[in-house]
């Protein structure tokens, strides 16, 4: 299933650079392996803003909460995850999965 | 370049059922020409609202206002288009063409 | 899975009072079925207000799609579905199968 | 009575971790002392976000208020509690207890 | 228990002023025996605004939910319903139970 | 004159918990002064929240102001102020004084 | 006593025109009766904007409500009401009455 | 002076085809004059939306009024303006006079 | 040209008193200096809040800025500027400067 | 393509005056460079508030991220960047370039 995900970095002040510079590596890091593991699906950044649009696909609710609670950032992170289903009028049967039924 | 695109519907109390059908069926076949010629790569459903998520690909802004201002509904959608930009994590060679670059 | 879906109903004026008194009756039913399949597994009222905070439990986001465009009042409601996860404190097996697993 | 009520935590940059840790130990206590009590009947996660969603069934107002208060991270969280009714549509006995009358 | 009610009224256009004037008639005497009734504790106006800011003490959120529900005036209303606690730092016995406990 | 007002209170992260202590009991003793003047006519908790309802009852904005001004509280407070008037529904004579001249 | 007004105006679609025509000579009317009894103070309107910003002098609360809800307007308005008062830093004795006792 | 300026329509549900195809070619007129005059600088679509975003250059706030005022969609339009000024780090003659006299 | 402004104080914990009275001071010396060049023509504090709503006389938004940024306390205001222009409604000459050259 | 940008600036407090003032030298620096390479076609100030609105002209999303992004103030900074189009209305070759080929 998929998820609509928008993450919004707040960096807290006061934070040592290189403490912050060792967490955003750490933070990369995660983000590759759940990319690798075909959970963080699509990772887009919002042209101008510290924040980024992501799509999730997850097998539960569960698996995108571990997903995004992994996240070395999280406690700076202000979170929206939408539920998405396909739409009937898409002709794109990785996202319309009734698509392939019907070419099958 | 992508957008993320965002429309909620507000079908207008008092339109004929027919006429909405007949609305609604053209606003079907533009989004199928629009998917068919790429520029309307994602469209999925906000689970349980009368409202759509999607990932345009255009060459300009031109062209996605043209493709969204065709849509027979939009006197009736509230539409916010997010201009998205590859995130340096990313690991997808489609969202992040610099991957490419790096692997040729 | 579990969903949080809170509905606010915006009756439209000028619909004849028999109509709506019709479609009144459609939608009851169509949510007693509903929860007789086990899909609405919690529908309760926001006291003093025509909205409605319901949970869904559905095998996927598509079910809860399916089971809310259902209802006849679709037209006339703003839906927001917020998708739940077990909480590692919660102490309920039914919204914490993980104890499930370790009292078996 | 039941209550819909949401927590959404704001952890303050620059609390020491250990403190914080111990924080969320006492915090777990409580929360799992008031599930016992059946005062928090439902607590969830919402998927992604540093926040929960919860139902509570309490005999007053006064008791809702007193058990959230008593939360060590009270301080760092933003609530909102919703009452909640029974609806007429409902066909679960927990939820909707005039059904019970109807069937004794 | 106590409830602070605020009800913003939204006048639907095109309805014929005597039926409107109707339905303002009965509003009053449903608020008129419901104040008499004690359910309905307090009402204002917000000056210069159509709305009404209320303070409704009842048993049950269910008996909340049947008095606003009964206002003709209901598929017009937003209303909003946030349930009150008596303040420890209040010396008013009315508000403060706690206080008559202490004093008898 | 009466004022609706509705005082959220966020405590600064960092403030040793004593001095927090001294305030609070100062914000106590304000309190139950400006009640006892009359001037903090009703106090009540939002229950589940840092926040209270109150309604105050001054001869003048001036009142109200140099009332909330002078909690300890302030700069953690933010506070909307909503002016209340007599509602020509209402039966109660303390809420509707113009009764108490038909009565006279 | 003063208080910052805000009104904003939906003309609602349908009515007819020469209707509304007679409806806007009326609020003119009103309005200028209500200036020139000294009650709406100042008048100006947000450039740009179908709204106005006003500053009311009243007596009471009451004499607002009565004022502004006395304009054929009303059902058509948005109205939002903030009670001013005297600031310490203000130089000018219109608004600052503190200060005309001091130069007495 | 400049006037940043977000317009966004609602075109009214009802409206005949015609009536709102002659509305939509006077306010291209209206727009087109206004343009000529030099008051509306800049005009362009924000993309995916029925809004403009404009900057107006007039000499004052009721040039601005009467210029947006004089729209035939006026009554169908939400408008914000906020006034701009030269920011000192602007190298644009056009944006910051401060440059022409230094460059004078 | 007048403004309407509207500034929210945020004052920022951990600054020790002191050096907020001596900012304090020297936002009052700045206020009233603003006043006696009658470009801050009127200042109201808004009862119960630490905000204020004034209304800006100036040439030019340039002098706007100029004055607001000035304000010593301006890193901690928010603030927000609405361009107000003469209401034809209006019959105080002050406001309303059409009205002199009728009467001239 | 043109991009308005909007960017709030919340300056962190607690971080040394000259630390800020270095910060607020490099980001004019930075800004002046980006403005002379034509990617921040306009520069103006909100009158009043400590924000900018400007206008973008970039080659992709991509440049328009990587110039916002390496401002010295960007983790204090809250963006919005709305993607323009040219609007069929307007007459201004510079923003409306299909005009060129017509005169071309």
């Amino acid at each position: 299933m998929l998820y609509l995900v928008r993450m919004t970095v707040s960096p807290p002040y006061g934070m040592p650079p290189e403490e912050f510079e060792r967490l955003k590596n750490q933070e990369k890091e995660v983000g590759i392996r759940l990319q690798r593991e075909g959970v963080w699906k699509h990772l887009w950044r919002v042209a101008g803003a510290y924040a980024n649009v992501s799509i999730f696909e997850v097998d539960s609710p569960e698996q995108l909460h571990a997903a995004i609670g992994s996240l070395p950032f999280f406690p700076f992170l202000s979170v929206e995850a939408t539920p998405l289903v396909a739409h009937p009028s898409s002709i794109n049967p990785a996202d319309n999965p009734a698509l392939k039924e019907e070419m099958a």
